[in-house]
């Protein structure tokens, strides 16, 4: 049976998001990475920037400028968190998401989301720090004062976000169907093996 | 560049055994499983049996039976444990198993002992609980009352024996190359897949 929806999860840096578009060009599928963020803070009257943080990554140490970005606060004086119905929207998001066509989703949980599913196919791609690093200068065209210090952060935040919402361990290969790392195996080769699977 | 070294590391009856005998065949490679215990215990006057069991796995609830068939054990009265002992004479053996021909290695945190070499590919092999009750069942011809109680065992006796010699976690990711879910991607799969990127 083919594989209609495919989850990316991905270390920072790791070249995860350019194999997730190489993917859904190479499958036809809707590529889901940004319109998922746009999606969820058009409906519940977010801020982009709000939900784009606060949907994958663990608070960091300066919240409050970030959260003045919040409209409609008010709304959601429910006993939750903003944090933790920010969470609720996104599960109910990409639920509905997965209902409507093939596609490829790129992080926030939608692995653990869409466990259930059995057209799903759950990847996670990683490297070692230098590739990384290497990536983020080339590729990503960002400057850091210590990119690795910066790399470091932010799977430290996804990681603790990953884990109190799904109580499960990120980069743990069993919460995926299969794990490749990207410096080693190579981005395009990467995009081959998982897309002669979703069509196995 | 091609891989000489492919190691395996698997949870139990997750048919890593198999994928690893079918990745040495058509790589042409030699298949090292049993041959590293045989080897180790005759170097060291061990019974294949204690090194079988303490090589791979954390002391079960009652080692003392299997303490027996230990040959000659008080030239071993050096300051450490038989346990720190075997995993030393392992790593020795497995370091120099490499350096004389293209070998696949099963298990015996061979990951990590061979993890300096850039000729290594390192995979990890896993799936879930019910693809494996039936593997062990149907393939592996073995009988237990509660089969998942036992693969249960088997993998906490790896993942404490993993931990404490080598300070990772077994099964993450990051561990490894490649890792892939048997049951979703298939024996056969598994078997082309690395095979392929061996020969990258």
């Amino acid at each position: 049976m083919g594989k209609k929806i495919i989850t990316v999860s991905r270390e920072f840096g790791s070249g995860g998001r350019s194999i997730a578009k190489l993917i859904a060009q190479r499958l036809g599928y809707a590529y889901c990475d940004n319109s998922v963020i746009a999606g969820v803070a058009k409906e519940h009257g977010l801020s982009e920037v709000f939900v784009k943080e606060y949907g994958e990554y663990a608070i960091s140490k300066n919240p409050f400028a970030l959260n003045l970005s919040i409209g409609g606060i008010n709304r959601y004086d429910a006993g939750l968190s903003i944090y933790d119905q920010l969470f609720i929207f996104q599960h109910v998001y990409i639920t509905d998401l997965a209902e409507k066509e093939p596609c490829v989703i790129v992080g926030r949980c939608a692995d653990f989301i869409l466990q259930e599913r059995t057209d799903s196919l759950h990847v996670f791609f990683y490297a070692d720090i230098d590739f990384r690093v290497n990536r983020l200068a080339n590729s990503m065209g960002e400057k850091f004062a210590n990119p690795e210090n910066h790399l470091k952060e932010m799977d430290k935040r996804r990681k603790t976000y990953y884990r109190h919402y799904t109580g499960r361990r990120w980069g743990e290969a069993k919460n995926y169907h299969l794990c490749l790392h990207t410096g080693v195996v190579g981005i395009e080769r990467c995009a081959d093996i998982v897309v002669e699977l979703a069509q196995q």
